[in-house]
């Protein structure tokens, strides 16, 4: 197994709306919250009609691994409803192996409020349900023994039992002598959990980290070059993606601007996932970080140029085009 | 109410295939099939990764119809389960008015698989669930009388209920002194009922009536010209649509073809639906049948232009917009 992915497993549902209709519904664009079922229901009933899409950032990620031809898992809990037959199917038939036994009782499947904005910005209010049941015994030890990465979404962090599970993976991992990568996943999810983060990163165990520009200076206040320079001690490697502007790569001496490959932005949900899913990729080949990072903004590109956080075409057949 | 339209209610499962994937899974590029719930799992397990979008072709005419701005209604069945919330959120959403209870036990809500191939051609397997729980109980009348036209698919022959649904439905509409349009579906479903469709329009059951050139040649065999020349004596309008080439409309001794509009294709899944919403709007608002045909086209290239049956954008807007 190249990579195995642990997250919150959630259905994205997408509609696109103006910035208007954001404001009417009491929405701050580009913000991330949790939402209670109550909640989720209201916000739904009020939301123009919607797509459904099989996403989860960390399953985005192991998606994007498996249409490269790489060896991808994934761990992350659906509950035994249509929803989450649906999240199963759509994993399953790229490639990913997935075997986390679905919940049979409890919370329905979790699902992702996407709110487009004809930016390609998008702005989330997230109902967890039974992703919030993924615990420490849903850890396949064999799984995470045998995979060179095992990566980890910082969302995961906000349901007690996956953060115990969080843990368990990256101990098991270490124990295999395998490497462990956590994305920061969200400014909000930093600006909870950071100081956790933090420790992660000072006791070493972290051994690859991923963050856009906003969550890494919110995780270590600063200009960016300090937050950089921080984030360079505490870590084997780090990718810094920076929309636009393309990614910086540090590890240990080493420094590598990577720029953005060129895309016409519709939907943006899933450009860290994909950058994520193309690095890793590469780097569980052998490559060299300037490649990890050409293949991350490829794999980035084409998940911006549609709606949806998963790539609609084969990435191994993308980066083969691209040479 | 400008149009009501009653259809047998399904969720759109699309996936992007390839002429070879298609045939791999032993099925016959653009053919259409009901299959049972056994082999729609079958099936679902060997599809690739696929997106949820609420279809249902009369359903989606009744979305036309609201997008464009117009008074619409929908019968149609769904269970009281995930897919059914996410089918009636999305009618809802669009302001179509949609009040037939979902049945609370029976079959899980419908869902057509919907396999697209790279030249934008689709071929459908589908199960029908709760939609065959449809029945002449559930035709609103008054919403019916009170409707200036009332649409049925073809495909609602299908589930023997759904069909006397039908039959009431047309007889509600005409006791008011409404209008009743029919569209012939799929040429399989011709094949199938053609008989009955044949026998409707003998005895003036049908005032509207829209068929591509396939489905009419398969009720009327024979020359194009001549199958029109018969649907011309048996219905007030006929609309027959004809892809790239437009539409040919008959009313009495007129006459008229209309020309496509501009379109790039991506999914062919809607064509019809939204040609019928384009001219059916326009229709009730008295317009001319070359009025008629021209917002049929710009509904139908719209819906074309993306994934999924139903229009992405304000088809309101897109009228403005195109004058």
């Amino acid at each position: 197994m190249d990579v195995l992915a642990i997250g919150n497993a959630l259905v994205d549902v997408l509609a696109m709306v103006s910035d208007e209709e954001l404001a009417a519904l009491g929405i701050v664009k580009d913000s991330y919250e949790l939402v209670d079922a109550q909640t989720a229901d209201r916000l739904y009933q009020a939301m123009p009609p919607a797509v459904e899409i099989s996403g989860g950032a960390a399953a985005n990620t192991a998606v994007g691994v498996a249409s490269l031809g790489g060896a991808a898992g994934y761990l992350g809990m659906v509950r035994d409803d249509q929803l989450g037959a649906v999240f199963t199917h759509d994993l399953r038939a790229t490639g990913v192996r997935f075997e986390t036994a679905a919940a049979t009782s409890g919370p329905p499947t979790g699902r992702a409020l996407t709110f487009i904005t004809p930016d390609g910005h998008r702005t989330f209010r997230t109902f967890l349900g039974a992703a919030t049941r993924l615990g420490p015994d849903d850890v396949d030890e064999e799984a995470v023994a045998a995979a060179d990465v095992t990566y980890l979404e910082g969302y995961l962090w906000d349901p007690p039992s996956a953060k115990e599970a969080f843990r368990k993976a990256m101990a098991v991992a270490h124990g295999a002598g395998r490497r462990v990568a956590l994305t920061l996943s969200d400014p909000v999810c930093v600006t909870n959990w950071g100081g956790e983060f933090a420790e992660l990163l000072e006791q070493g165990k972290v051994d690859i980290l991923f963050a856009n520009e906003l969550e890494l200076l919110t995780l270590f206040p600063g200009t960016l070059h300090d937050a950089i320079e921080h984030v360079r001690g505490v870590c084997q490697v780090a990718a810094v993606t920076r929309s636009e502007q393309g990614s910086i790569i540090v590890a240990g001496a080493e420094t590598h601007e990577v720029p953005a490959a060129p895309a016409e932005v519709v939907d943006t949900t899933g450009a860290g996932d994909l950058y994520a899913a193309g690095f890793l990729y590469s780097l569980t080949r052998g490559d060299d970080l300037v490649r990890c990072g050409e293949l991350g903004s490829l794999c980035a590109a084409e998940v911006i140029s549609h709606v949806g956080a998963r790539p609609q075409r084969s990435l191994a057949e993308l980066v083969s085009a691209a040479g």
